[in-house]
């Protein structure tokens, strides 16, 4: 068997972060280096006791969680306790960790790994507004040319947005961030609200999760409960978009996932459409396609994965 | 039978102004006041003389046709020649036309007209950039409340753009003006691209025009042949869109089209997204639902439409 | 002597409007063609019957006023009434006028007058928002060329801002409208805050109007007197800035006036700077020099011209 | 006499940091904790050992020097050596420093210090891009309670810019970082180009340093000369104007500087205006006064000043 995909999660959990993060516990083909949280759909000091609720419900406690930016670079923090409830992970009771978070900052454990590490061998997944990501290259701009490669739950292009309706909530958050990320460089595979919106927690797959008859196949039915409420009633739909776990599953299985190489800029100018990703999937301009830009996903096969994986937990 | 509609068709033809103006003219439920020439697809030179060109190959010159913009409001006129041609109406070879052009400015007969008729029932249907609508509403403010409608082409949201990624033609080439439209207060029915990219010219289609026996439908035929090019060579499909025989044909048969009451705003600071369409479908903002916007078309119904009425002429 | 030089004052009475109108009139170097009225101080319907009421206070009915733009090009009328009071001209009771306002839209008299007299006669003065001659370009981009000089009051540079810290009236009013005319190509003459600001109307030297024992030197007083109370407690200076008569000084005797060729852009992107002119006063971009910025003044000849002239009245 | 100011200075030498640092360290008033680097006036890797270059001229190679952000938040890197030379300190021939760069990051030590030492009692002293101060903020937001005053050069009003028509270079480079800092909420001293532009180097006072007969004497001469250089030509004065050393002598001798307490904000929207400091210098808006903004400054006093501290080195 090749040698396990070294990765860093960038997270701010969040129901979806989490399932993102069992999966990739779950998985032998990966070897999470550590989880980096950043303040996003709550605020950090919420976003890295979740982390390492989750690492404990997967019975991963050794994992190494650390904590990163409590505010985007320059705007005020926006936040989605509206979704995912007062705590970020509402709907099971999950105990009070008791694993330590690492003193390190998030920032400086990026920088630290990107270098110490042989160069093209750490891939980032960042689930969250793109704060940490942004702030370790701006600090260490050689990190850049030494990732292997960015792969992210951000954005939209036909499904544009939902926090706005130009722009999706992780790149709200923090558009200067984004900015910074998509201009680096650095290879992106980009997971939009075009795929994530296609991977619909309808009710029989979270049924597949409460029937596993695990101590973690039922707190997952509890976590999407909890968030397919809001996408239900906003959009009428059986079941809510399952963004992040996106990200872990092209990791696993990239034939799960369809789409193009595009040039793909950040709105960071205007309030009005603030934080839009400006994909240009038709080639008409002559920007660098810095971006590979997913829109189709194989959902039944995502679920499937996700489903068998869950299961080993 | 009802009295005819009045309406007033602001355009910059284009063959698919000339298709729609064409069903306009041979559709006796509306009553085409005027024709109103604005600069866009190609200068207004080109334009007023193809509106009159057109209302001479409908066998209608006593229609009327004014000249009115010859610049959007700030930004530097952007025109496409490359999907148009030269002319703006390649494709058929059409005489010279012989019928003269109103010596009043389109700007002060939209004015004067809609002073002058009725309350609310004078419906506007712009094909182009809003230039003179907007100049209309700035040089008589009290024009809006007396107007019954603005039904227009232009934006996109889910298809947000075809001449930038964000925006679609005619609200990027005069953004400053779609924007004095949209916050005017005035009922708007808006055709986007998500509507005109399902109403493909597509072989077949194009080939009941031409084998309908008339000069008209064989001009058409040519119009089309000409216009799918560049689209289909873009876009990889069967035929190219056609956009704005779409507003004439909802005048005709409203029932063809499907879409939903929305906020609307247009992008008028960032460069980057310079004239998208910001609608807010699913209703997360509290701005005002200032436009009908519709996203779904019947293309066979429309096209069956749109066969039958050429044929007429 | 020489011909008259052929103005068109496009004003929006205002205290300091009114004094540059009596100016002009006063002046047989001047031939006013007419004054084209535009919203500013005030609404339009008193910006054009303050207009009215001064052509009756200097005895000459019969020039020609024109009412213009009701609004700004695409955004809503900023009006000053704290600074002009309730009807633009507090101060002295002037009677309602009698003369008529002219049928024709100020608009469509400015572009007439610029096609029909020989190119380069007529010289325009805007001293209010640029609406007008800005909608007169887009109308008839033809006048450009034909413009003698454009010699306008509005913006600033050392001294950027009176209605923000960034942004002189008149242009923070209709920045777009500024835009135009200074990307227009046509030459023009700027008498920014700069100048301005060191043209105060002190007590003596509203005395000598007051002591004048005319109707016109003791109704500009009263003007003066109304006008210069905003500003006094604002910049706690003995008098106010009396902006618009430089524009007219300027036509009779420039030498008052020391300035720079230079470019200058107008802000029309940011809420935060929006209607700043930004002056490129030590040419350090290479942005065409589209403007005589004037600097500096001489005020004590300023005050001596006007007050010399008033006294003929 | 009262304890030492602790002070950290943080800087892009330039020549006119030089002779800031050079006067902080000949200063007993002032504690010098430490020189945070800074990309500005030329890259990191010649600013850090710039500042080293500077401590050893000074006599002080235990001054601890820190390198910090080698690019702004956002935008790419702007640098001035038509201003500085090709080192930034060109001028006098200084030897390479032999004192070690310290290995902690400038902005963690920013963070440490601020951290360890009592509430209120450290004062940062930006001289270049906000950068390092603003990353401190976002990794920490705690810092700015606790800083004592932040007393900077950057920005303009009255004189607004020097690298563009509107924005002065140390905001310019980074106006991000200047908008966190403006909006952090921390106590502002502001010495901008109204004050910086009356501190001229002219022949008679750069005579001073050359007769002194020191080796620093000498040195600071030498800077001067070729800092003048630029200015000089550009606005014709004798001698350019003296920036940074402002900020010092404001914390040994406020008394020679003048101001008010304004609003101020950071344009970071439009390109023609970015980096401008939107000083409400007339209090016309309802911003928080967040600024100490200085207007004039005793420039006999301040070369007086630093002529007698610059000898005792």
């Amino acid at each position: 068997m090749a040698e396990a995909r070294k990765i860093i999660i960038d997270t701010d959990p969040g129901q979806d972060d989490a399932v993102a993060i069992l999966l990739a516990l779950a998985s032998p083909e990966l070897d999470v280096l550590g989880l980096t949280a950043v303040a996003g759909n709550v605020p950090l000091a919420l976003t890295e006791k979740n982390a390492r609720k989750i690492c404990e419900l997967a019975g991963r406690p050794e994992t190494r969680v650390f904590a990163g930016a409590v505010r985007p670079l320059t705007r005020p923090l926006v936040t989605a306790e509206h979704v995912h409830g007062r705590t970020g992970l509402d709907g099971p009771e999950l105990p009070e960790p008791t694993m330590k978070l690492e003193t390190q900052h998030a920032v400086d454990f990026i920088v630290e790994t990107l270098m110490a590490e042989p160069e093209g061998t750490v891939t980032l997944c960042p689930l969250g507004p793109l704060t940490n990501i942004a702030l370790a290259m701006i600090r260490e701009p050689a990190i850049v040319p030494r990732i292997r490669e960015i792969v992210l739950m951000g954005g939209g292009y036909f499904e544009q947005g939902n926090v706005t309706p130009s722009a999706e909530f992780n790149i709200y958050v923090d558009p200067q961030a984004a900015d910074v990320v998509y201009r680096s460089g650095a290879p992106i595979v980009m997971m939009p609200l075009d795929v994530t919106h296609k991977a619909l927690t309808t009710k029989a797959r979270i049924e597949r999760f409460r029937t596993m008859g695990t101590r973690v196949g039922t707190a997952t039915a509890q976590l999407l409960d909890f968030f397919e409420r809001f996408d239900e009633e906003k959009y009428g739909t059986d079941g809510g978009p399952l963004h992040d776990p996106c990200v872990i599953a092209y990791l696993l299985k990239p034939e799960l996932f369809s789409g193009r190489q595009c040039n793909v800029q950040i709105e960071t100018v205007s309030e009005l459409t603030m934080g839009a990703t400006v994909v240009d999937w038709w080639n008409i301009t002559d920007g660098p396609r810095n971006a590979l830009v997913m829109r189709d996903i194989d959902a039944e096969g995502f679920f499937a994965l996700l489903t068998e994986r869950i299961a080993r937990l």
